[in-house]
């Protein structure tokens, strides 16, 4: 077998090719501080990306954006109880408003703030205090507003984009008038984040409810978007949450209704965060490094010169460039070709295994003989063959090609999930799914389970403890229980649930 | 004289008048975390469109975007002696990693942390150290990256956008393998200020360098551009700084030159924040509210259909509607016509006092008469007056009505500013220029002084004790001394600078 660009492959060692895949392709790295990392700039110009076409996504769902401090003073977490519970044993905590030298000559925090104020984990409470002071009357619901923003949970176990201390995400913080009109709005972001995930993204995903146990801390309902990684481990990828009044009350989020009565608001929140990147990472890159999905790859197509002489070098950077205007004026999904000439100065194989490792979509190689030849030798990331094309016909057809590598990118991974998805009918079935057939290789495991159970968290607990397996939803489509029968219990069968390991 | 939309006027009670057009606007607001404040939708849309622009500009200037760590670890702060001077003394330090209930039930601080970290109030040190990884060799230089983020600085006093505790701002921060190139790169993102300042935000300003006073702590020299208010206040809205080898020392970003041996790296560093939206309210809003550049503006047009009765209501609402849509397909600036009809059910004259309030360059009102006679009635936000136009004439020059508001705002501010800015040539004149003609408003004082002086520190304590005024800058453009002597001491004169008040 050849060599392949990344050390470990996926085989080998998963998690530790992850690793590789984003250094390789220098997405980002850890920093000094604890938890957090660095995005550097292709990683960013993914997350850019991103942003931009989700953000088009949210206006034209009548959204807007604010932001919101980034501290909560404490007893503001503290008036939601759950939301507290679930957030204070895990948060970056301000205390003092200065650093002063002491006697020994080291700098040590002075001045004390009157109540510590932690960085937020997530902005409900404040948002919801604000909200409170903004409504009045049923005219001036319902508030439809997102932040993009960075937020703090204090994780112990922190992997590059997957989990972080400090990431970077959206969060949509909406009031509406009624119960109706809210579970609409949570339902429809839920949606947003489907057709993003799959559409943009290429990655397919299960939409869901969480049960009980999963739901976010304060929620009424939470649902998510679950995608499979190549681990055939679940990747909890955006979720969309219906908060009742619970935040409202909370927070006192009171309006005067039509009728003339003070009635509560009633809120949602949803969000996604640089763990997509992550999860693209997961689900398109191969043991050659990262397969950027063309509608988000900060590059669409780089051209590199190939030389063999001096002599020969105005002449094909020249071609090169010419080539790169023309195609630049071309669009694809609405964005303008991003077209790269790779002019540095080292090897040409050099240069085309950093292409590779980066992931771009389309590479193209131009030497003297294809110049001569009017064509061009181009290298689609998604396969594993060179093919030379007339110059005409590339160019005319360079956006279907595009959109041919992100249909096959999605495809690929549906067939995937879908290949390693089970229908288990029985404990024991479902015991053997989960159960690594190598003890060496603890990851490889079953995939998505599908099976009816009684909704219990007594369940649940004993698959986290046995196996830790999650439920990781149950499904909007097909949740309904197919059997009678839970298959761990034999009690009736509530849900038809998705089971996996996760991230 | 008529009521003004705003309470007070400019001329009553300046800081108090600034407040009121924020809140009129509905731009922002304090929020119950001490000096921190909620961008509300219509501010951040503001915000929004000035990072486009500027992010534009910084790509084309060859830069990308990356994202580095919130907290900056004490003993990376402490590497840059000037720097930790002045930054320890107001910053956010986190101490603690998560919070319990201790005996009496209530939340408190928990878990330590072994070394404090402090919220980045800038990056310098923490991207420093990134970048002494980053490069080894010439070939890794230069590093060209910027980065959007939230920074806090524990100010005592804060006010609306121009100085809060935590503010939104892009940091650029660039290492290169010479000094003179780092020279240039300084010179050339102040002029990349300067532009956007003026072509976009239509707000002159002078583009000069810092006194040592005056320069960013740790930077060998810091340029700025500032604009003057319309109390005849400077306020500094960006600055460049050209760090020298100082961080590169600090942070030992060292590289291995072509010719073999090692050398430090130099460095640069270049900011603007949210505080452009406080210099854009105060140099165009009047005593009606905000005014808005019709470069930045969310809205370019609002549509309010006016009613008499409601048999009206389908003609006249239709029409309107046709309206938006045809000029919506219009472009200003590369930007598609933002047009807005106003549908809320309220009083037209409320419905057009609060367009004015928010600043919407242009208004057009649209009653049946209107349609009868095939024309607008259209009033632009930066005149006092309301004029009929034939329907097809307004969407033929809509564009070039836009341009006019632009450039008639810029050359408004522009004369104010000029008017309002006087050589002077005695310490005697000086010290009547800036003292107050009225006690009862000492806000109201002279404007910019442009004085020949030595260049002492001695001088500018001076001034600073007794009327509260400091050097702007010494102006790229002027800054020779035009006479042999300091006005202030008959020293030789060292500079022509701009003395003011500021924010």
């Amino acid at each position: 077998m050849a060599k392949t660009a990344i050390q470990p492959t996926r085989e080998q060692d998963y998690p530790e090719w992850y690793q590789q895949v984003i250094k390789a392709a220098d997405l980002a790295e850890n920093s000094p501080v604890r938890g957090c990392m660095v995005i550097k700039p292709w990683g960013y110009s993914l997350w850019e990306n991103m942003q931009a076409n989700l953000d088009k996504m949210f206006k034209a769902t009548g959204h807007t954006n604010a932001y919101f401090p980034l501290f909560i003073p404490v007893s503001y977490l503290e008036k939601e109880a759950e939301h507290v519970e679930g957030f204070a044993k895990e948060c970056a905590v301000v205390t003092h408003s200065k650093l002063e030298l002491n006697s020994e000559g080291k700098l040590v925090p002075a001045a004390p703030l009157e109540e510590p104020l932690i960085v937020r984990p997530t902005s409900e409470t404040i948002i919801g205090e604000m909200y409170s002071r903004w409504v009045q009357s049923y005219r001036d619901l319902p508030i439809l507003v997102n932040q993009w923003a960075n937020v703090v949970r204090w994780e112990m176990r922190t992997r590059l984009f997957l989990r972080t201390a400090e990431f970077l995400w959206q969060e949509g913080h909406t009031a509406h008038a009624t119960k109706a009109e809210a579970e609409e709005e949570t339902q429809k972001m839920l949606r947003v984040y489907e057709t993003f995930a799959q559409d943009y993204m290429a990655m397919p995903v299960i939409c869901g409810r969480k049960t009980e146990g999963e739901k976010f801390p304060g929620a009424v309902d939470t649902y998510c978007i679950e995608a499979m990684m190549q681990d055939r481990k679940a990747l909890q990828a955006g979720t969309s949450h219906f908060l009742g009044q619970n935040f409202a009350k909370a927070s006192n989020i009171k309006y005067l209704s039509e009728a003339g009565t003070q009635e509560y608001a009633w809120t949602t929140s949803w969000g996604v965060s640089t763990r997509l990147i992550g999860g693209m990472v997961m689900t398109h890159a191969d043991d050659n490094g990262l397969i950027l999905p063309p509608k988000l790859a900060p590059t669409h197509i780089v051209i590199v010169p190939i030389l063999h002489n001096e002599d020969e070098r105005e002449n094909v950077v020249n071609y090169c460039q010419k080539l790169k205007a023309e195609l630049s004026q071309k669009t694809y999904a609405g964005r303008e070709l991003q077209v790269h000439v790779d002019m540095r100065d080292m090897r040409g194989g050099d240069k085309i295994w950093s292409w590779v490792k980066k992931g771009v979509p389309l590479r193209i190689e131009v030497g003297p003989r294809d110049i001569a030849s009017d064509s061009l030798f181009v290298a689609r990331r998604d396969e594993d063959k060179k093919n030379s094309i007339k110059r005409s016909e590339f160019v005319d057809k360079v956006a279907d090609i595009l959109q041919s590598i992100q249909d096959n990118l999605f495809a690929r991974a549906k067939k995937y999930r879908d290949e390693n998805m089970m229908e288990i009918s029985s404990k024991e079935d479902f015991y053997k799914y989960f159960t690594p057939k190598n003890e060496k290789k603890p990851e490889i495991h079953g995939g998505f389970a599908i099976a009816d159970y009684d909704g219990s968290a007594e369940v649940e607990d004993m698959l986290r403890k046995d196996l830790r397996v999650t439920v990781r939803c149950i499904p909007l489509d097909g949740g309904q229980p197919k059997g009678a029968k839970c298959i761990f219990t034999g009690n009736p069968a509530k849900y038809r649930a998705i089971f996996a390991k996760s991230y």
